[in-house]
C-alpha cells in the first residue's frame, strides 16, 4: 500500500472508527483499525462484533494493499497532527509509516488477514430516513431505554413499521417514549418495504447503535440516511460511512394498548415552570422512588407539584395555568416526570390524566395554534397509594 | 429571623459557600450552611474546617436570627428556582420557611450554636493583587503542586514576599513553577507588610485554598483581592466575600538556586507547533517516565522532539525555527513538558538549555518585541539517560 489521502477526510474517518472499537478487549486485533487500498479509495474499517464500521474515502492510490493499525495510536497521533498537509501512507514489513508536513511515524501493525469479517449488506435498502427526524426519533426514545440486561429485548429502541410511517419506541416498564416519524413514498423501496410489513414490522435495535449513529450525525444537518433491514443486522448508509449493528433477538412488549386513547384531564403550561416546579419537589422527594405529589385543580385552573420528607423538610409551587376537565391528584417519580418534561421540544408542554392509578401522558404543544401534538408521546405510571 | 432580599444575591452567595462545605463529613453540622440576620445584612457562612467562607449581602432585616440549613437542599431549592421574586425568609421552630413567587418550602434546621467558629482576623490588610494577577498566578503555579500528601509542604503553593513583589511558586521536585506579581506601594500597608518580609516573608498556601479563590474570581475582569497574613492563616476578601484558609507548616524547599541563571542555548518558536511535535510524540513515548528526545539543531536551525517505543513504533517531527546558541539533546518526560507549554500565555515560546543533565526553563515571549519574558518560568528536570 502506498496513498496519498487529505489529512482532513483520513482524520474524521479515524475518529468516527475509533469510537466504535472496543477498548477493553484482550485481542489487539479488535482494538485496531483495518485500513484497505483499493480501487482508488481508501476503506477504513473498525468492530466490536457488536457494532461495526465501514468508511470510505477518496485517496491517490499509487500501490494497493492492506494493514491492521492499533486505533489508539492512530487516533491520537492523526489527532494531533497540525492541519493542512496531504498525508502520505505506506506499508513497510509490519509497519505503517504516515508522513505529513515535518512530522513522520511507524507505526506496528497487525495481519489484516486476522481482522474479523464485517457483514456485508445482501439486499436492497428498504427505507431512508431524513437525519434529523432520526436524530429526533432517537433522543426522544433513547431516555426511556432500560439500563439493565434483566429483559434483553429493554435494552434497545423498537422500530415498528407501518405503511406509512415508522415508530420508534422505548421502555422500561417504569415509562414509554414513543416518536411517529413520516414515510415518504420516494423514501422507500415499495416491494421490499411491503415484505417488512407484511412480516410483521418490528425490529429491535440495540441502544448503543442508535447513540452511535446520533454521534455519527451529530454534525449534519441535512441529508438522510438508508436502513436496511435483513433478518439479524440492521445497515445505516450515507455517502461516506456504512454502520452495521446484529439486531436484538426477542418480542418487544405489545405496548402500544397501554397508551390511552382518550384523557379526562389536561394540563397545558410552560415546560420550564413544571420543570422548575418538579426539581424543586424532587428535592424533597421520599423513598427510594422519588415521591411527589402532582395536583391539577379544575376549580381554580391551576397545577400544584408538592413532596415532603421526614428528614430534608416540605416544599409546594403553585402554577396557575390552563386547566381541562375535572381535578386530579397523581403519587409520581419526580426522575421519570423530569426524564419526560426534558424530552419535549417545544415551550409549552401538556400533562394528561385520567386517574390516579392509569398512566399520564406528556406531550407536545403546537406553538402557532395551541393544539396538543400526537407525534411524540411520554408515558409514565403513577405510584400506587 | 424574618428577612426579605433578591434571589439573585442569596443564590450567588449559597452556591459559593456550597462548594466549600464538606460533603463527605459524618457531622451533619458540616455540611450545612449558617444563615444570620443582623444588623441590616444576612450573614452567609461555611466551613470544612480546612477553607471557611462569609459572604455578605444585603436584606430587609424584619427580625434577626439565626439558623443551620444542610447545604445540598437549600443550594438544589435555590437554584431551581424560576428568577425574578424576591425572597421571603422566615425562622419557625426547628424550620426555615421560604417563599418566593409560587413557590414554598419549609426546610429542617440544625441549631446555629452547634455551627463551628470560623476564625476571625485580627491584623489591618497586608497587601493587596489585582484578581488578573492573582488568578494568572494561581493558573501558572497549580500545575506543579504535588498530588500526594508525602510532603505536604509540596501541596501547597509557596508565597515569597519581597519589597516590591511577591512571588508565586510550587513544585512537586520533578518540575517547577514561579510567577513574579509586582506590588504597587499603595497596595500594600507599608508598617504591616514591612513585618511580613522581615519575618522571613514565606508562607506556604494549600492548592485546593487557591483553586477556590480561583473559581470564586472567576467571573470577575477587573477589581482586587486583599490578602491578610497571620500566624497560622490567610484571609482573601473582596466586598462580598472573606475566605480563611488554614497555612501549610514546614519549609519550603530553597528552589530559587536550581533556577540557571544563564542558558547556553535557546530555541524560539510558535507554541502550538511544539505542542503538536511533544503531543505526537507522547503517543510513542515509552516508560512510566513518558521518555521522549528533545534536539535543538543549530547548524540547520530546527528543532526536533523524537521518541520510540518497543510497542508502539516511533515518531519524529521537525520544527525549522530560531535557534541561538550550540547544538542541543535532552530526554524529556513528555508529561512535563507538556505541562510547561501549555502553561504559556504567549503565542510564541522560549525553550532553554545548558545540557542534558541541567534544568530546562521554558518562558514566555513578549509578542511586539520578541524579548523573552522573565516574570514567568517553568523549570523541567531532563531524565538522565
Amino acid at each position: 500500500m502506498k496513498i496519498i489521502c487529505t489529512q482532513e477526510n483520513f482524520k474524521r474517518a479515524i475518529l468516527n472508527c475509533e469510537r466504535v472499537v472496543s477498548r477493553q478487549s484482550t485481542l489487539p486485533i479488535l482494538n485496531s483499525i483495518l485500513l484497505e487500498a483499493e480501487k482508488g479509495r481508501l476503506k477504513i474499517s473498525a468492530t466490536n462484533l457488536e457494532i461495526g464500521m465501514v468508511v470510505k474515502i477518496g485517496a491517490k492510490i499509487e500501490k494497493e494493499g492492506k494493514i491492521t493499525i492499533p486505533a489508539r495510536i492512530l487516533g491520537s497521533f492523526v489527532n494531533n497532527l497540525p492541519g493542512g498537509d496531504n498525508l502520505n501512507l505506506e506499508i513497510s514489513g509490519e509497519n505503517l509509516k504516515i508522513k505529513s508536513g515535518n512530522a513522520k511515524a511507524s507505526i506496528k501493525g497487525l495481519n489484516a488477514a486476522d481482522f474479523p469479517l464485517i457483514p456485508q449488506r445482501k439486499s436492497e435498502n428498504q427505507l431512508i430516513l431524513p437525519i434529523s427526524d432520526l436524530k429526533k426519533a432517537i433522543e426522544k426514545t433513547l431516555i426511556s431505554v432500560a439500563n439493565n440486561e434483566a429483559r434483553p429485548e429493554l435494552t434497545g429502541i423498537n422500530l415498528t413499521l407501518k405503511e406509512k410511517e415508522v415508530f420508534f419506541a422505548a421502555t422500561d416498564s417504569f415509562r414509554l417514549s414513543e416518536q411517529k416519524i413520516n414515510i415518504l413514498p420516494e423514501n422507500k423501496n415499495e416491494q421490499t418495504y411491503r415484505v417488512l410489513v407484511e412480516k410483521g414490522g418490528n425490529v429491535i435495535i440495540p441502544a448503543a447503535t442508535l447513540t452511535e449513529i446520533h454521534r455519527i450525525t451529530g454534525n449534519l444537518e441535512g441529508g438522510s440516511i438508508k436502513i436496511t433491514i435483513e433478518e439479524n443486522q440492521v445497515f445505516f448508509e450515507n455517502n461516506e460511512i456504512t454502520l452495521v449493528s446484529r439486531l436484538i433477538n426477542g418480542k418487544y412488549p405489545d405496548y402500544q394498548h397501554i397508551i390511552p386513547k382518550d384523557f379526562k384531564t389536561r394540563t397545558v403550561g410552560d415546560k420550564n415552570m413544571f420543570l422548575s416546579a418538579v426539581k424543586m419537589a424532587s428535592i424533597f422527594s421520599s423513598g427510594k422512588t422519588n415521591e411527589i405529589v402532582f395536583k391539577i385543580s379544575s376549580d381554580e385552573f391551576k397545577t400544584i407539584v408538592e413532596a415532603r420528607s421526614a428528614e430534608a423538610g416540605e416544599n409546594s409551587t403553585e402554577i396557575k395555568n390552563d386547566v381541562l376537565g375535572p381535578s386530579q391528584e397523581a403519587i409520581l417519580n419526580s426522575r421519570y416526570l423530569l426524564d419526560g418534561l426534558n424530552s419535549i421540544s417545544t415551550s409549552q408542554v401538556a400533562i394528561l390524566i385520567n386517574g390516579p392509578a392509569t398512566p399520564i401522558a406528556i406531550k407536545e404543544i403546537n406553538e402557532q395554534s395551541g393544539e396538543v401534538l400526537d407525534d411524540y408521546v411520554y408515558i409514565v405510571m403513577p405510584i400506587k397509594n
